[in-house]
């Protein structure tokens, strides 16, 4: 069989289960670890507190192209999906190796752009770059790993299998606002400039919701993970882990005002399934999440709901209660297409 | 300037200074570092014990070709390269992220395979595969990061930069069959077909000095480096590093008998540059190199002396004592040579 007929989450599910009948209940690896393939970073159980780690990697021409995005937003953004990662984990990062294929054409102003982009990032993050490694390769290729951990071993961390029905789901921030900047940039839509500029951002400069994270473990919410997939996919995901499903209340979502005005009918489609947004969705009790809304310096707007469904199974209603169809989800490699 | 002008080792250096430049002493991260960009793996203080962090890269058609190598070699290997990081700052590795990019062309099965050689070695080194990232690319990219720790946290490590003028030059096992092997691989060389597995076993699934590593660290040596470029451009790192030269007897360097008697004179040259033999090479007084041979389970043997030299100058002599001209150095990336 091929990869593509298996698909990028079919795939991570044989391997996991390969990864996991090697557990050995005798080596302290296993012993220690909490969590391991499968949610937005692993996490095992450090002297003093809890470690986290993540990797990501982007390909040119496969999630850039150098076109559209300068090399220092690329450094930002390269660093910034994994910050994303330990922020839905409701951890803090703190070292960063980096890991480069290039070809030797590359100019070396453009990998110094690069990493400025990275290191501007990892500043307001304090976030170390530490070590990595230095291949030649045809084309870009930028392999970050994150290490993180939380404030103290007894923390509770943030993961996909926690939500459970008749808890509340919520976002952050805004959804769509990244699809609709990278429509901008693809298409150079005829936008007003200051409206193009801030989505152009949302999807060439993610801001990570490392704070964030840290305030819903703070006031108790259990489950979480980061959209970067797209709303419908990773809340998917999310009720795939944790054996539930959700209802979601379309009017209810945190459209940005620019991309309501200039994408029309698409803005909804936007927000379900643009991706790339690096908000954290999460789940918890109406009670906890207006905690959350008191402490947290971002939006957070309640969308829906978790169900007692069938696992990963996700409906959409309008504001009288009426179902309303469900665009394909989000992105997944292989199966090559952003529908 | 291109990079294949500056070079993998010009290109490294320059993104260590930007990295150190954004230090920022009031942040944790860099308080509790230990080593950064530069050695074998970062090192930081953790709670109780040193934490190790080292990332590897190979690429098809860069590091190796599916034409000489089966998917679980493959596996094997690409694991084998960072274990051998971590054994050369005399740690033991724990968890492993797994990183990979291929064509959705590629095999299921093939994955597997590559999977079953990872954790195969990942089980006789008791680590776990508790993470990744899994994208589309036009050729397969893998990308492990490997996370260890020394035993306490008052433990010594292995260094690059602790080799001292007057200490021996020593290396684990046997240099140049890797070489040897990738060499048999490529040219279907005529060799007696119990010779020829050694060596093609040499190159294909090395055996990471992890043990070795700590035995070293425990018997008192500082400085250490793995074997992967070759023993003179490892050598000539490690002298860079601490600042001083070295002398190597090319009598002494521990060519194994299948590559003596294959490969006449050019088995000098796949000892001193031929590379991806995973040994280590350290350096340490007479009586610490005596107690390290007595503790360990491997051959070791003294192939030279550190010199107040210029840093990272590297002198071949005969039996007699008279200088042999030097080959060129190992393997670079971007300057796309192997000498």
């Amino acid at each position: 069989m091929k990869v593509s007929e298996l698909g990028e989450f079919g795939l991570i599910d044989l391997l996991a289960k390969m990864a996991y009948g090697a557990r050995d209940k005798r080596v302290s690896a296993w012993q220690q670890l909490i969590l391991g393939i499968g949610d937005d970073a692993a996490a095992w159980y450090g002297d003093d507190s809890i470690q986290l780690a993540t990797v990501d990697c982007l390909i040119q021409d496969v999630h850039f192209t150098l076109e559209i995005t300068s090399w220092e937003e690329l450094g930002w953004r390269a660093l910034a999906v994994n910050l994303s990662d330990i922020a839905a984990m409701g951890g803090f990062a703190k070292y960063a190796l980096v890991s480069l294929a290039l070809p030797g054409q590359t100019e070396v102003e453009a990998i110094v752009a690069l990493y400025q982009g990275m290191l501007a990032l990892a500043r307001r993050f304090e976030v170390a770059i530490v070590g990595g490694n230095m291949s030649q390769a045809p084309l870009l290729v930028i392999n970050i790993t994150v290490l993180g951990s939380t404030k103290g071993r007894d923390k509770n961390i943030l993961t996909r299998s926690a939500a459970k029905p008749g808890e509340q789901v919520a976002v952050t921030g805004y959804l769509g606002a990244a699809a609709a900047g990278l429509a901008v940039l693809r298409q150079h839509l005829p936008l007003e400039s200051k409206a193009a500029a801030s989505l152009k951002q949302a999807f060439l400069q993610p801001y990570p919701r490392v704070a964030e994270g840290q305030v819903l473990v703070e006031h108790g919410v259990r489950a979480a993970i980061d959209i970067s997939d797209g709303l419908i996919s990773d809340l998917s995901h999310l009720c795939k882990a944790s054996q539930v499903g959700a209802r979601i209340e379309i009017d209810r979502l945190p459209v940005p005002p620019a991309v309501r005005a200039n994408f029309g009918d698409r803005a909804l489609e936007l927000a379900l399934s643009g991706g790339d947004d690096y908000e954290l969705l999460f789940t918890a009790s109406a009670e906890v999440i207006d905690r959350v809304k008191a402490a947290a310096s971002c939006p957070i707007t309640v969308i829906g709901e978790i169900m007692p469904d069938k696992a990963g199974e996700i409906t959409l209603i309008d504001g009288k209660g009426n179902p309303v169809n469900l665009p394909k989800a989000g992105w997944e490699h292989f199966t090559a297409k952003r529908s």
